[in-house]
């Protein structure tokens, strides 16, 4: 297949899945922001959308029409290079634009970029169109688990869909320790395939000898830390975690309740009982931290992580490491706005590696790197221990 | 007709009513809260139905089932007799109860009212079924204002309804000072008709000679005291209302947008020009009190404005008045939850008198007594001058 | 004696009476500011300089040299009219100027005064030392009541004087009941004395029959009130004055401490036991509605209360009451800066009437009023009863 | 010379210091707090004392008897293992203990310790009493930057010391690059002298090639940085910086004012013309990394700075690296109280390697690590660029 049609499919199918995941949704739910760090899903599927319009359509489909000259204030998300936009915080605060037409605006955008890739020359719009794939892929992720946050902080715990999401699959076999020899290991991304800028550049780093888990951490270990009452032990933790689980009354992980005396759990299929062999999700950093310390290990540096992670499974849960993130040797970041995608977070962020059971399929690889701040659990954040 | 059918008749009207004031929402606009002191629309059309669940179908209708027993802690606002509830400022968190199934909620429970006024003896519910009416009134007020708030606070300055809304009448004549004498006045309601319990008891009141202008102040009064830069002179302000100022950035009232050199304002109706002729509304207590100052006047007392009412009209703002809102002498409140509707406010809020035109056709009285923080302006709230 | 030397006797006395009240502190004492509305001592000792200074010499004294130009800066309070100033949370940031220059500062502009009022026409000068001496005594017991908080609130509880502060007087006789006819009294300050504008105009209110208590409510009364968990009943509350409970933790008045058992207070004695039979003190107005709902009665207004206040003996608390702080009939604030002594505070506030142990004699009168926020408590601030 | 006596020498010349340190005082600057991160110079001279009391002589000083049983809870700063503790924003509201009686209890602790010396098994406390001397060191820093704070703080703007300070070293020669081949480096702390768990254990890192600056980046820098509109530019900025410079209106470094035109900064010794060609004091790592974009570099890495410290002066600034405050390979922390040292801070803070004017000689070290939040700016921190 030319490559022309292998990147209209991808793009399609990558709009269209999107769209399916908002298919369970009523209305009403494409609208709230229950906290800062949830988008409403509506304003990710402008978002995305903009994306598109802004950084492929304006400049390079000549004629061009911008579908609403306000849209830009309303979805661009940080990009100062672009001009103003509504505060994060006020996102849930929009009625307007209506579901229906954002819908519309999906649908002009999508046409558009489609008749841009028959017509235009596919060197000068390849690069953008597929950052522009990844980037929806990544508010992918962001839109399920904002849904799940959105349902899961209801009281009346809604379920987003009955069956077909594994989202906690069973660990049958138990853990080992793998051991890696310490040595020269090349890290960031090789080959030709896509990454993004803050994988790049691909350098060597030395590393010790350790020892790293085959599997990550389980909901039975959670369940034996909370008993043994590793949430009031300060000193399983750091300062600014313990002063979080203080000031928020931390006593288990995000979406877990305690019914009847029995741990059960927020799944998008609704309320369920913890799984104590299913990998654990939904800590922070601070918790992941603390956890790894009570079981007499540590998190590994996602250099170790990188340079081992050939020898186990992973992509159930995005793995918390002990690496901030931080640029590689070389790292430059590209000309205008889409230099503002990576360079300007890093600082103050954690650095996590593998894939979730949200991530889009294909969506991963070996070097990617994902970051969040530390007190962040929205997402299937979980831990694998190393030594 | 029989006091039954009259009492069924207003109940469905008022019920009618609710809802036809939301006929112009699209689902989207039903559910967010811009701000702690605005609450959803569908918030209101629950809140205003679970009053009737509660306070008439629990106690009173043998066999009742509640519609649904979450929607308690949903939608109860602030009665802690009678239990838990969602944080004020949550309100626009919840994408569900979804708006068609809180329209399934009002039918059920309008429905079983309406049953109940058929069966039950009236002498028992008639009062409870008038304070539900009166209650959903006020709210009615509440939810246009709320509903003007979402719009006016959208980049996109969505209109509600072009046509029928007489926001902003015309006050034709020119301002007069009306002399009343001073002496003994009858305050708070007399009479058989409904009133609220902080009307009561009524009472004497000895008054000064004072003068108090036939109409509110207008539109152009305050583009004066603009242009006079009245907003930066501290000398006109109280220390809270100047503090205020500077903390918020306040040039105007709620709604004025300066387009091209002009004063606009966001009306129901969409962006229009301000109307100097038309009376000034959306201002806090404090503007009202340094824009009285200004012009060399001063707010009446709730007194006052009572005593004088006859002889002016009234009727298309809210007034704020100097009176601190408290209890009259032998206030005393009502038992049990009811209890809580008002005396529990007295306190830190200014009292406003007169009506709006978003108040219901007859809900309001010469004894009515408004009351909201000094700060607010999203009512149509406005000032009349005395000396 | 002739009225210059009366004046300068008492502008002396005053004087050295608030560098008496600072005597039994250490230098540390003079600097800190534990929190917003207490300001350190030698704030107090500076503020009550400069205003001499502001208003009386640098417009007065010809060839006056002011004793530094930064200390307007430092030691204006709230006065817009004159110009910029150290924010009022920052005053016990500051280390500079010294205790030993403040005295400096002091006796330089003590003995500047008593030369302008030996050598200046006394009509010209006379009003404002008054309002001086008066502004200077208001500061005294504001002294000495942050000074007590700057003790009370230090975890080693250090004494203030062991002897001579009858703080906590006893009262002897059991509570009656004083019954007051209705009519129309007489309400504000009358004859020559010095007042300040706030208690002005005098005018006629209209009152109803009501009785009052011949004593303040006693911490026997308040004992009993916890010991009952009113602090814990909500429909004893103002719904703030339950927010405020909630969110500070509200357990009992300030300086009470729990001692194996027994409640305890901070005196400026020391720790010391609550006595059953003294007047409760170091309360706010939200505790001392709820503790007169409990109690049966209801707060008297400042107007039954100035009515019927030779009919008691007060002097020992400051009393709550229901009244608002707003301007009377006729009221108008003064020419320039001294126009934002009081006037700008008129809302948001509660009055109090009476004098406190801590008022210097002859500062208070019948007509007083004193004001403030409703939840603060560091005054001698407690209640009469009446209903 | 004995170990004991060395010992005791370097002790003793230590408390010593700390004293003289204070010595230009007031009594009433050892008290303030004017902002969270300083502390009052006398919590300091009580907190390093404390810290031998609790530390070496209550475990082993048979026999001791507490200085003052309530000092523990005032002193101690952050260890969760001691016990409850005055929470740190409130160290400025205690006006006691007085300066002199911690200074009575600095003697007290300090005759202790050297009859302890005298005494006890020397292997015993040994360690210990070089981690209170090391402890001490460092606060010995920040107990001279916390004055200038207090000082730089107060609109007098007081003089510390008007000589002997050469807080602004002119750095004649102009800047080189130089080139440092890549290859495997040791890092950390080798060799027998002291030094924290946290420069633990040694270990060897790869490095790339790189260029790092003789000397660190100089005021004059700073002044094209501000007059090029550096701190107006978002695309030289994280975007955490970004927003801390809009939120807290940063326009220049800390102590810098413009006055008349020219850029001045307050020291040690009063306010003073800035020195193009001393090296920039008093930014954020914010700063740092704009700065260090905005002339064409980067920061180096901590592993970068360390392995090319031989090959260039250091020891005026503490200077920012790129490095995350993160444990070395096999870091493990000590047993007790004492393993609450370094480790539980090792999130959101950023790595300084150097020293400072205000570091006590022979304190720092090639592999001392020195930590802070990326905002603070108190300390003399400044930058040396890498490529």
């Amino acid at each position: 297949m030319p490559i022309t049609e292998v990147l209209t499919d991808h793009f399609i199918a990558t709009r269209s899945h999107t769209e399916a995941l908002c298919q369970p949704l009523q209305t009403e739910d494409y609208v709230v922001q229950p906290v800062v760090d949830v988008s409403p899903p509506k304003w990710h599927l402008g978002h995305t959308t903009w994306f598109f319009e802004e950084f492929i359509l304006r400049p390079h489909y000549e004629g061009y029409e911008v579908y609403h000259e306000d849209f830009a204030f309303v979805f661009n998300s940080y990009y100062e290079t672009v001009g103003k936009r509504v505060v994060r915080a006020n996102r849930g605060n929009l009625s307007r634009p209506a579901v229906r037409e954002v819908y519309a605006y999906r649908r002009y955008v999508t046409e558009a970029i489609i008749q841009l890739l028959e017509h235009a020359p596919l060197e000068q719009i390849r690069e953008l169109v597929e950052i522009g794939i990844h980037h929806e892929q990544q508010h992918q992720e962001l839109l399920l688990t904002d849904i799940k946050y959105i349902l899961g902080n209801n009281p009346l715990l809604p379920v987003y869909r009955e069956e077909g999401m594994r989202e906690y699959p069973i660990l049958e076999e138990s853990s080992k320790w793998l051991g890696i020899e310490g040595g020269v290991y090349p890290i960031g991304h090789g080959g030709n395939g896509f990454c993004f800028d803050n994988e790049l550049s691909r350098h060597e780093v030395l590393l010790q000898d350790f020892e790293i888990c085959n599997q990550p951490v389980k909901n039975r270990d959670m369940m034996e830390f909370i008993a043994a009452r590793g949430y009031r032990d300060f000193n399983l933790w750091h300062a600014e975690g313990w002063d979080w689980v203080q000031a928020e009354g931390i006593k288990s992980p995000l979406y877990w309740h305690q019914v009847d005396g029995e741990w059960h759990y927020f799944s998008l299929a609704g309320l369920v009982s913890v799984a104590p062999d299913a990998p654990l999700a939904h800590i922070s950093y601070y918790e992941a931290f603390a956890l790894a310390q009570w079981l007499g290990g540590r998190l590994p540096t996602e250099f170790e992580w990188e340079a081992a992670q050939q020898r186990f499974s992973w992509g159930t849960r995005w793995e918390w490491t002990e690496s901030a993130y931080l640029p590689y040797p070389g790292y430059s970041k590209a000309e205008g706005a889409l230099g503002e995608y990576n360079g300007k977070f890093m600082v103050n962020q954690k650095v996590l590696r593998g894939a979730s059971i949200a991530t889009p399929e294909g969506h991963s690889r070996p070097s990617y790197r994902n970051f969040f701040h530390p007190q962040l659990r929205w997402q299937y954040t979980g831990l694998r221990l190393a030594r």
